[in-house]
């Protein structure tokens, strides 16, 4: 092109590599970038490396914190005897805005995949095994990875871990989502919607 | 909320300040900074501080350039005295692709828009009135702001100032998208391509 700025280019690529960022996106957030006070350019910046100074894995439950022991972990009014598995940080924050789980976490980061290379090895199963195994007396793992072939695959693999320690294992409910509608629903939501149905009352 | 990780809100926030990205894709930004490696990290920020550094406007067209003049401007084979003036660098490399374009360019950098405060003498039409006063042989200007209520305002004040000079001032055709379809077309524009339809060749 007759047109092309190396650091500008670089910059979009940069940007395009952060998740759901396109082409078109990533040039103007590059441009965005440039438009900056020196003062937003700064922040912007110093915000990356603070957060990735300051945040780690919780060494119990695998999420991230700030904090030597996660807030949940070192909270003593949580049940540490139920423990909910799930894939991402992100999957906690949206658990815990139901304020209705009170037991504690543990984050996988990512689940098995062969396809894409995940081996049991590359997420954070080993520490759930370790903690489960630790004499803590855990009474129920819910496994609450996503509902695709992965997410089942998954839980299936952690099931056959956990149940010979005499551990519950349970899976979150599948069915029609509230407020949605039979129409849109697949048909292996509706499946399961109609195998998992309950007594009314 | 029971889990907040402060330098994790920050830098969502700071994500969130880009275009087009709202609270979740911020967040899920965020999280992807973090789990960068050291040097995918580097990478983007010093890509962010390699591109506000070398990059600058053009002392001629006020295009973004990372040389001292634009590479256009320095082009002696472009015609000088034809200057197609836009809002935006992104319009400059659009009009480039086409490859038909052989004048110069002028980059406003916005519009005027009273109703955002923006007046004229906040964009870079200042640099175009003396660019044009320069006793350069400019004949003609196209004004290829956007076809919106700001970008024609734009176009009918540069005309207003640059015309008692002598100069030929156009503007782009409105018309059907190639491809387009009639039956989406909205009035405006239906309205535009019958007023500026051609003879049959």
């Amino acid at each position: 092109m007759a047109y092309y700025i190396e650091s500008l280019q670089n910059l979009a690529e940069q940007f395009a590599k952060l998740p759901g960022v396109g082409r078109k996106s990533a040039m103007r957030m590059a441009y965005a970038a440039l438009n900056m006070t020196d003062e937003a350019a700064k922040s912007f910046v110093d915000a990356i490396e603070d957060a990735r100074e300051k945040i780690h894995y919780c060494p119990i439950c695998q999420n991230l914190t700030d904090r030597e022991i996660c807030p949940i972990c070192s909270d003593l009014s949580r049940d540490t005897s139920v423990i909910c598995v799930v894939e991402d940080p992100k999957d906690v924050m949206s658990i815990e805005k139901v304020r209705e789980y009170r037991g504690t976490y543990h984050v996988l980061h990512g689940v098995i995949s062969p396809v894409k290379g995940v081996t049991p090895d590359k997420i954070r199963l080993r520490e759930l095994i370790e903690r489960v195994g630790a004499g803590d007396e855990v009474r129920e793992i819910i496994v609450a990875t996503n509902p695709t072939v992965e997410g089942e695959a998954t839980a299936m693999y952690i099931a056959k871990l956990v149940r010979p320690l005499g551990i519950k294992v349970t899976r979150l409910a599948y069915g029609m989502p509230v407020g949605g509608n039979l129409e849109y629903a697949d048909e292996v939501t509706l499946f399961r919607a109609i195998e998992g149905r309950r007594d009314f009352q």
